[in-house]
C-alpha cells in the first residue's frame, strides 16, 4: 500500500435526525444502523484499510467520544485519534488534522470521508480514490467525489461541473440544498452532482489553500507546529481549538478556490441521513416492512421502518409508512414522511423533559 | 364485624385480552392496571376486608399463582388459598370452596367476587353487599348484584328481573351475550341488569342448588367431606379436582334454579375486560390519551391507551384511537376498535414465536 496515502476519517457527529436510536452520548456512526453486525464507522474504517495504511487513517471526533472510538476500532491506537475540545464543523478539524500530517508526511495525499454513510461497492469506491489520489498527487488540486443524482433531493448540496471528456472535471459552481424546481433543472441539465463531503486532495493543496480563503484559523493552528506529533498538541489544541471559527470546509474552501474538481463516483452511496434513507437500504419484508433487531407481526401494516432494542416482538395493525423505533428509555412512532422534524421534536423533549433523553 | 360473612375471591382467570400487559406467567388482576399504586386483586381485597372479617375471604386460583398472591397480599394466609390444580372455570372450585366454608360455618353467608374488577365506591359496594347477605341469611335464594346498563353491550349476559316496588327482585331470565338489537331492546325494556359476576347466597343454599343441579359434581366433592380443612385436603383436591366438569356457575346453577334473586347495584363498575373499558376508566390528556406508566410527547394524537414499562418517554404523531402497549418482550400498536381480536393475535403469537410471549 501507497505510504503517502491517508484519510481522515470524521466521527464527531451526532446524526440527531436518528434520534432516539442515535443520541449525544451514542450518535449513529456508533450503531449498527443496518443490522449488519457492523457499526458504520467500523463499516467505513475497514472501507478505508483497503487503500489507506490503517496508520495512516486519522480519526477525527470529539473528546466524548474517545472511549466508543477505541472500543469499536480496537486496531486504532490512541495516536490516530484527533480529539475536538469542542464543536467546530468541518474546517477546523481538517486543518488540525492536515497539520499533523504535513508534519508527518509533506507528500501526504489525504482521503477525507465521514464515518456514517452507507457505500456498498467497495471495489469501485477504492478504485474512485485511487484515481482520485493520483489525480492530487501529481496537481495542485482539490478534489471531491460526487455522486449521480437520483431524485431532485433537496436536502443535499449540487456539484455543477464542465462537460467534457476528461475522467476528471472541472467544477464551476457548488449549490447548498436547492428548491425543488431547481434541483429538478440540474437533473434535467445532467452536468450536476451530488456533494457527498468525500475530498481528496495533497496536504500542500489543502493547506496552501487554508493559507489563502482562511489565513486567521491558518495562523491559529500554525502556531502549534511545533507541539504536532508531540506530548504537547494536546495542551496547544485543548487552549487553542475553541477560537477556531465555526464552519464547514465547504464554506471555508471549496466555495471559494477555482480549482476545484470532482470525479463522479462510480458507487451507490447513501448518506443515512434520516430514516427514510436508512429504510430505502434495508432488505424489506413482503408488506414492504424493513425490520431490524425486531420480530413482527403486523397486519394492514407496511414501508414501516421498525427497529426495536433485544429483538422485540411487534405487533402492528393499521400503520402505514410509519418509523417504529423502541430503546430503552424512549418510543418514537413518528410518519416516516415528516422524518425533517424529528430534530424539532428533539427540541421538544430537550424542554419538557430535559436533556438526558437526547 | 360479622363472624358469619365470608368470601369467595376468584382470581384464577387470564386476562388475554390484556395482553401484553397479562401474561399467563403473571395475569391482569396481579398487575396495577390503573397506575394507582395497587394491583387489581389489591384493591379487590381491600374493598372485601372492610365488611368481611379478613380471615374469612377464600382466594381462588390456580397453583402457578400461589406465589403472586401471597406477595400481593401479604394479611392473606396460606390456609386462605384455594389451589385449583387445573382450570376448571367457575362452578367446581365455587362448589369446592363452598363445602370448606360449610365445614368451617354452617351458617356463613358468601360473597364471591371476581378479582379483576374496577368499582370506585367503596361505600356504595359495602351497603349493597350487607343488604344482599341480609336476605340471603334468612332466605333460601341465590343473589347476584346486577349492573345497571348504561349502553348495550354485547360483551356482558343481561338479567331480566320481575318489576316491583321490592329492593330484592325476582329474576326472571339470564341473557349471555345478546345480539345488538336484542341489547338495545333490553335498554329499552328497563327491567334489565347486566350480570358482573358478583354472587351472594348462604352456603346452604348453594350447596343445597349443587346438589339438585349438578348431583355428580355434588358427589365428587362430597367424598372429601373428611379431609376439607385439613392436611388431607390437597392430597385430595390434586387426586379428584380435574375430574369435575369445565362449567361456569352462570350455567351449572343461577340459569337452572328459580330462587334466584337480584339487587340492582348503585355503584359504578367496570369489568376491566378489554383495553377499551380500561381507557374508560383511566384519567385523559387534553387529546383523550389515557397514559400509564409513561411520559408522553404527541401531535395529532388522540383517544389512544398508552401504557409502557418504566416510565419510558413516547413521542407519537398521527395516531387515534390506539392501544400502544411496550413491554420487555412486546411492543403492541394495536386499533382499540379491535380490541376483541387481540385474543387471536395471541394464538398468532404462539403459532409464529412459540409460547414463552404469551
Amino acid at each position: 500500500m501507497n505510504k503517502n496515502y491517508y484519510a481522515i476519517l470524521m466521527a464527531g457527529g451526532i446524526g440527531s435526525r436518528f434520534w432516539p436510536v442515535s443520541t449525544t452520548e451514542f450518535p449513529k456512526q456508533f450503531h449498527d444502523m443496518l443490522g449488519t453486525g457492523e457499526t458504520l464507522i467500523q463499516k467505513t474504517f475497514n472501507r478505508l484499510s483497503r487503500i489507506i495504511p490503517e496508520e495512516n487513517i486519522c480519526i477525527l471526533t470529539h473528546e466524548r467520544y474517545k472511549d466508543l472510538v477505541l472500543e469499536q476500532l480496537p486496531r486504532a491506537n490512541p495516536g490516530q485519534l484527533l480529539l475536538e475540545p469542542a464543536m467546530r464543523n468541518t474546517a477546523p478539524c481538517i486543518l488540525y488534522a492536515s497539520m499533523k500530517i504535513r508534519k508527518e508526511n509533506p507528500d501526504a495525499v489525504v482521503l477525507v470521508a465521514p464515518s456514517d454513510h452507507w457505500i456498498e461497492q467497495e471495489e469501485e469506491f477504492a478504485a474512485n480514490v485511487k484515481d482520485c489520489f493520483k489525480a492530487c498527487a501529481g496537481e495542485d488540486i482539490l478534489m471531491t467525489l460526487g455522486i449521480t443524482p437520483t431524485f431532485p433531493n433537496t436536502g443535499y448540496g449540487y456539484i455543477e461541473y464542465n462537460r467534457g471528456d476528461d475522467k476528471v472535471k472541472k467544477v464551476v459552481e457548488f449549490t447548498e440544498k436547492p428548491t425543488y424546481e431547481t434541483a429538478k433543472k440540474f437533473l434535467e441539465h445532467g452536468n450536476y452532482l451530488w456533494n457527498a463531503g468525500i475530498f481528496i486532495w495533497s496536504v500542500k493543496s489543502i493547506l496552501r489553500a487554508f493559507e489563502i480563503f482562511q489565513p486567521e484559523m491558518y495562523r491559529l493552528f500554525k502556531k502549534g507546529e511545533l507541539q504536532y506529533n508531540t506530548l504537547g498538541e494536546r495542551t496547544f489544541i485543548r487552549k487553542n481549538y475553541a477560537a477556531a471559527e465555526n464552519i464547514s470546509i465547504d464554506y471555508a474552501i471549496l466555495e471559494q478556490s477555482d480549482n476545484i474538481h470532482v470525479l463522479p463516483a462510480t458507487f451507490d452511496w447513501n448518506d443515512l441521513g434520516t430514516w427514510g434513507s436508512l429504510y430505502e437500504k434495508l432488505p424489506k419484508d413482503d408488506s414492504g416492512n424493513a425490520v431490524v433487531n425486531a420480530r413482527t407481526l403486523t397486519e394492514n401494516a407496511s414501508n414501516n421502518m421498525i427497529r426495536t432494542t433485544g429483538k422485540k416482538l411487534v405487533v402492528i395493525d393499521g400503520l402505514d409508512d410509519y418509523i417504529v423505533v423502541e430503546k430503552k428509555k424512549v418510543l418514537l412512532i413518528y410518519p416516516k414522511q415528516k422524518e425533517q422534524d424529528i430534530k424539532e421534536v428533539l427540541q421538544k423533549v430537550k424542554q419538557k423533559f430535559g436533556e438526558d433523553l437526547i
